[in-house]
């Protein structure tokens, strides 16, 4: 989903009611990024609350390339990264994921070995038909094992987002007079192929894609709703954001909007990482604030830690903040924002300056095949199309006068001078420190698919797996 | 100012807390038009109620350009023009116009000719310096004669908003409390050069261009918290709108931002001429709404008319619609909206389509000389350099899927045969029962310039005008 796709950010059509009263009634984050401008690397620094440099979510096959967790990639999260759920066991917590894991599919990636107690949902994107014999797809599972797969077709029409919802509405009314509970509900629906549930189906002015919306917003007003039933809202922190911004390789027909943001998902311009977020919390978080605490997805680790009464392990760099007072006392923390493709530091935000030190969109080879990650956009020597090395001199844009990433400041002037140097330290500061975690989005094989996932057997869906033949992954953005 | 220029429309740095409030308290238009992507055309329109083809605001100097009142214009709003304060004054409305008139200048066009009973502001854009005597500059009237003008300075910072702020509020404080009163606040601090008053330079995130909207958002909140202190609010209806999108030619420091639209001023795309719009009238305009009414500024024109029991003239063609059913019970009206530049209609939206008929941005001779009305933004085929011909098979674009207007629907579609139908016919329509007035715009003389506006002689301020030359005017965009 990208930043301009909810109403109470701008998107024309405005038909997120829900999530602009949640908006109304919490507080809205405009400057709110992801921790990578692809899917899986962010989810891993979500419930890391470590940029994917550090937790292992990247590929070092080729120079500042985005890698994500598809059915053949042989790792996944590992073990030594502590995931938000297994932290929040020591505070009583029960943990859910409901949706897309995206962590790694093997045995050992699966989400109840990293802390969580229920799972339904699938281990890649997306929710797909189990019928392929040449290449498996994607099995749902219910906890440890799979229960099917959802839908027949190929674009999955009927159940994804109801299904996941309800399962949300389950797990909430079972919790909610027992434990405390943390309920990380991962739907996919506006990702290509993008899909609702017919009730939803042909009502959004923006075609599949807003329909998809609407149901997300219906869904998660019905959440808050329950918990206001339940009595629970004063005692139950909700936030909604995404995981990167809207991929517009897919417009018009199943692509989001990243409001005036210069292209989207795969790049490291403002569109394909600024993110919509809002908090809620009735009785702590104030109505209708706005904040321009810069945030990161990792935040959420590390505000939901400090929710629970716990802290952030010690023995590791984590880079998410406590959001508690920007929460709570309206306060601004300094901080920088990081901008990563691969193992390439692309970019970094300090206050309202963005500097770019490598610009890509992708190659002439991709971009003349009709990959287009910024169509309609085009400004001369930012959205390039070969790798453009800046290091040097970078390319500084100021966020508040130039949302849009158009206007390069002058090398020339004090105005760049200043920030250059205020980023040059704090990117000096932040590469003197860092520890690479082991890549490991490099390998891909086959063999590892999921030809034949535990439960498989009662199903009658099992799969021989071919001979395994690790190479090298091959990501070409 | 662009649509995406307020909080509640997207922007980022969310620095309008008034007009945001002004939204929640009444009704927010997201499909609402200029009559023109500039700004006497789109004056000229609001105030007569019709589009500048009929009213004379346009030229036939040559095809498809833009073309508005500089201080050598000769034309101007002619006499036959009814306009909306003159028709007001049948139900004893009192009108007075602050700011910037821009309906031509020469002593017939004077506003307090057509209807306004005061005026403090100046005739053309915007309140320069008198002091240039080989072009005078820009003369501030207060009624019938020139008081003076705003600052000292090539760029004014001191006075402008404030004083254009004071006035409305000691009008509206005398008009309130007797007779109905029509206030046309046309300020026009976020045209360049934009300016702020002093208070606000420097306190925006946006550069001055924020400043100056700051300072406009700060009056407006003023202005409605008067007519709560006067007991006048629930009495009192108010819109809030812009006579173009935002001029990204200015950009970055001194254009605003169209959100996700196309391009801006000048043109016939999105970003030239869909505007924030705004409805309060507490009492009457529900709170917290937002209607897909496709608007127009010219609506502006009926629906006052209509408030004040009126009805528009009958002997002559109005475009604008009377807006209560939709302010009111939220009724949707189906209309066409016409994009013209000059005689040329460019393009025309009816319901979610839209068709060009020709596209243009400018010239390549201007483009090439750095004038882009589209920075960082190439639709290929439709941002054009060269005004291209798409009359027999006009590019058609489904504005809620594609906001943005990068992706033209396929001519073999269905969807496209069938708006194509649809709209074929709305403008069949159009076009036979057009009568276009005599274009005003087409002349321009030196002579006519602000060189003795009357008042001059108590300030010395005359100047003598140069031969008359009556000349072709130069419209080159």
């Amino acid at each position: 989903m990208g930043w301009g796709d909810l109403g109470v950010y701008g998107e024309p059509s405005r038909e997120t009611p829900n999530l602009d009263r949640m908006a109304a009634e919490g507080m809205l984050f405009p400057n709110f990024y992801s921790a990578n401008p692809l899917c899986s690397p962010s989810r891993a620094a979500l419930l890391t609350g470590r940029l994917p440099i550090r937790n292992g979510f990247y590929t070092t096959n080729a120079h500042a390339r985005n890698a994500y967790t598809p059915q053949e990639i042989v790792g996944g999260i590992p073990d030594s990264e502590q995931l938000l759920p297994e932290l929040l066991k020591k505070a009583g917590y029960v943990s859910k994921i409901i949706g897309k894991w995206h962590l790694g599919h093997r045995p050992q990636f699966h989400p109840l070995k990293h802390g969580f107690d229920e799972w339904f949902g699938s281990p890649n994107c997306h929710f797909g038909p189990y019928d392929n014999k040449a290449r498996p797809n994607i099995p749902v599972y219910r906890d440890w094992e799979m229960v099917g797969s959802f839908a027949p077709e190929p674009v999955r029409l009927t159940p994804g987002v109801s299904h996941l919802f309800k399962e949300a509405l389950d797990f909430i009314k079972r919790q909610a007079q027992r434990h405390p509970f943390f309920l990380y509900w991962a739907v996919d629906a506006t990702h290509a192929p993008v899909y609702a549930s017919k009730p939803f189906l042909g009502t959004s002015q923006r075609g599949r894609y807003g329909d998809a919306v609407r149901e997300i917003d219906d869904s998660v007003g019905k959440m808050l709703e329950l918990l206001h039933d339940l009595h629970v809202a004063d005692n139950t922190f909700v936030f909604f954001t995404s995981d990167n911004g809207a991929a517009l390789i897919s417009a018009p027909e199943q692509a989001g909007s990243n409001g005036p943001f210069l292209c989207g998902k795969q790049t490291t311009f403002e569109g394909g990482m600024r993110e919509p977020a809002l908090a809620w919390w009735p009785g702590h978080i104030a109505a209708g604030q706005v904040s321009h605490q810069l945030g990161s997805i990792m935040d959420l680790f590390t505000t939901s830690l400090a929710l629970a009464g716990l802290t952030p392990p010690r023995d590791r760099a984590i880079d998410g903040l406590n959001l508690l007072p920007a929460l709570l006392q309206g306060r601004l923390m300094d901080r920088p924002v990081f901008y990563y493709r691969g193992d390439t530091l692309m970019a970094t935000t300090l206050g309202q300056h963005k500097a770019h030190f490598w610009t890509w969109t992708n190659s002439w080879e991709n971009f003349r095949q009709g990959i287009d990650f910024c169509p309609g956009q085009n400004v001369s020597g930012v959205t390039t199309h070969s790798l453009e090395d800046h290091t040097k001199l970078p390319l500084i844009f100021h966020l508040g006068r130039d949302p849009g990433e158009r206007f390069p400041l002058s090398f020339a002037s004090a105005e760049y001078q200043e920030a250059l140097s205020r980023i040059t330290s704090v990117v000096q500061q932040h590469q003197e420190a860092l520890v690479p975690g082991q890549p490991q989005l490099n390998v891909c094989n086959w063999a590892v698919m999921n030809w034949a996932p535990p439960g498989c057997e009662k199903l009658g869906k099992c799969l021989t797996p071919p001979e395994s033949i690790p190479k090298k992954c091959l990501w070409s953005h």
